[in-house]
């Protein structure tokens, strides 16, 4: 264990710095992938890195790598980061936490003036929101294979601007080959973006890897009536079921605890009127778990719910999957390495699996791989009230100082 | 008891021959209240009244009374009728079956030269649907002084044609003074517009009364949130409370058969995003109960349910009632006549409780009343496959003629 720690007050400017490029009135931040204020901030991750020693290297889909080199570069290198695309109304913190992390590591070896044996990299991945060109995690989805680059370079966004024009236009169109070389190790430091940590009292969560996620819509169909004359017995109302089946569906995810999650975040009812009974109700399902059996027996105990709330409210309900998401187990190696260093700080830690997708999720296909989760208030994230303490973001960082350099070793 | 019978083919015919003013492809009817196609259908029903020996009157709000003299004319008229306009997409029978029957009666009397002593009238009362100026039940409203003349002649449609202009356009701005004169007793014919008498294959439904209806807007608010990261029991889903409420409100109505009726015809979610627990649900609730008391007891449990799932749910819940119809109970000696003619003439019977508005109800307020139902196919109304099959439609008219006959006595 390195006797150094990061400086906690420059990891807060540099985060509050770059905050500013794109800042909005309530406080937050709105920076969409490879717009005009992306490529400043980009520019500006680059000064400072540079400023810093390293090399940069940008790829075809724009994911900038800062190479700090080791002593023995042709080893794989060490490789943290995460992202510093935003949503359309989102927070400081998501993404730019990581990769500021990354920044304060590299600057602190060189305050103690460490060299490692493997070479370290920071990476900036392109477009991990999907909330201007989709699909999400884009530039970790083609690092690591996912996505064939020129399909993704003809992406467009609302406007018919393709990926491949943004990525000219702000000067991140990279000459470096996609992927194809090998990783030591890749390290994620992330705000959790849900209330467990807060709720908990813990600083660090040690996330073991990410739940599996599968998507269903559901369509009840029954008989549109009077409310007045139609007496309830002689009902087809497919809001009734499908009220049943939402009560269900959270339900069981409650048999499935502490991983299993069940959602209807939505649900759209026709005609709609106060006095119709409801002819049909459309819902959403999202049901999630860290194990993919456990969520094929919540899958069968969903369907078997729609089927039997439909049958007996004389109505019928159809259940189709729309998206299957397997579940993502991190390299036991790396999530022990991130408990032992919380461990060794004395940090207060936990175990906990990601709920929410992470470019760590992607390189956890070609690397060994785990994340570090810090507190954000309210768990509330994808909001400019986003927020988080200066000690946790320092406490994650500290770690991510430590296990990185548990994998790149020490050089002297 | 009369020992004559209504015209069974001379009703289905007028029935038809009405039907074809507005006549829609589906086979169903458009014919909105004061258009120029209700003008022609109202132009039809006067002419055939006419025929028929019948002075005409045409009141300030529309509403217009055939009237077949009596032998003491002084007596206090036996009031028949309904309505002739329709909704946007109608059906042939919903309200034109009560006109063409009172009609029907008044022929019959003619075929048997049956003098009576009270005079006979039918009513066709101005703009019952409400698709097209509001409120519903305009005429027989204003006949009985719940809506004040002046003012309903300003109500405007969606092109901002006023009541009172339409009525001139169509040349029915009548000069007769609007209500305060007696009227002996009031019955109408009338679709049931509910699957009842179908479901227990009576053909005539006796009709207590209508029942009270109370409509509530409930919102309820929790907190939006990332459906993967946020575990279960750190949510605050306001969708999943409302759930619990809906399938709740529909209970407690089966705790109140055979007349409870409780419906969510309405549910809004925000921000009704599949992978967003839903911080917001609105919903509207439609309580209804042939007891006031009833309604009282029915509101308190809906309103203390809506608390405790509220509650259990860590959200919060607002409930507003935004309107109150009381019950409405007609006057047991026109039951008992219904009743009583239905049995003597050898049809299958049942007791109901009107579940939807007519004019019978504004009528209860100013004279003895009932009315008839007969079964409707599928007990589907409002819509333009509404059906109705001949022999139930003669059988209720000739409950009509019984009824009427009864109450005005036969003179000679």
């Amino acid at each position: 264990m390195a006797a150094i720690s990061i400086d906690s007050q420059r990891l807060w400017k540099s985060l509050m710095d770059l905050a500013r490029i794109g800042a909005t009135e309530k406080g937050g931040v709105r920076r969409l992938a490879l717009s005009r204020l992306d490529g400043e901030a980009r520019d500006l991750f680059i000064r400072w890195c540079k400023e810093a020693g390293c090399d940069i290297a940008i790829d075809g889909i724009g994911n900038i790598f800062a190479r700090r080199v080791g002593r023995n570069n042709a080893l794989p290198p060490i490789i943290t980061g995460s992202h510093i695309d935003t949503q359309p109304s989102g927070g400081k913190f998501d993404g730019n936490y990581g990769v500021m992390s990354g920044l304060e590591v590299i600057r602190s070896l060189n305050d103690h003036k460490i060299r490692t044996e493997a070479p370290i990299e920071v990476a900036v991945w392109t477009n991990e929101e999907g909330s201007r060109f989709t699909p999400v995690m884009m530039g970790s989805g083609v690092f690591v294979g996912a996505f064939p680059l020129e399909s993704t370079l003809q992406r467009a966004d609302l406007e018919g601007v393709t990926v491949g024009q943004a990525l000219e236009q702000i000067g991140y169109a990279g000459a470096e080959k996609i992927g194809g070389r090998p990783v030591g190790a890749y390290f994620e430091a992330h705000i959790e973006q849900g209330p467990i940590l807060e709720d908990t009292r813990k600083v660090i969560g040690v996330v073991l890897g990410a739940l599996g996620l599968r998507w269903y819509d559901v369509v009840v169909t029954g008989q549109d009536a009077h409310a007045g004359p139609t007496p309830m017995r002689l009902r087809k109302d497919a809001l009734l079921a499908a009220a049943k089946m939402v009560a269900e569906i959270n339900a069981l995810a409650y048999r499935y605890q502490p991983d299993g999650r069940g959602t209807v975040g939505f649900l759209q009812v026709k005609p709609n009127s106060r006095n119709v009974i409801p002819g049909e109700a459309r819902f959403s399902v999202d049901l999630r778990h860290a194990q993919d059996e456990a969520l094929d027996r919540m899958e069968s105990e969903m369907r078997a719910a729609c089927e039997r709330f439909a049958r007996e409210g004389k109505v019928s309900a159809s259940v189709e999957c729309v998206a299957n998401y397997p579940a993502c187990n991190f390299e036991a190696g790396c999530v022990a390495a991130v408990r032992n260093a919380a461990q060794t700080l004395g940090l207060s830690h936990m175990d906990i699996v990601s709920g929410a997708g992470h470019d760590a999720i992607y390189m956890a296909r070609v690397a060994p791989t785990s994340m570090i989760f810090v507190p954000c208030e309210g768990g509330i994230s994808h909001n400019e009230i986003e927020n988080a303490k200066e000690e946790d973001l320092a406490a994650g960082c500290n770690v991510l100082l430590n296990v990185m350099l548990q994998k790149a070793q020490i050089a002297d």
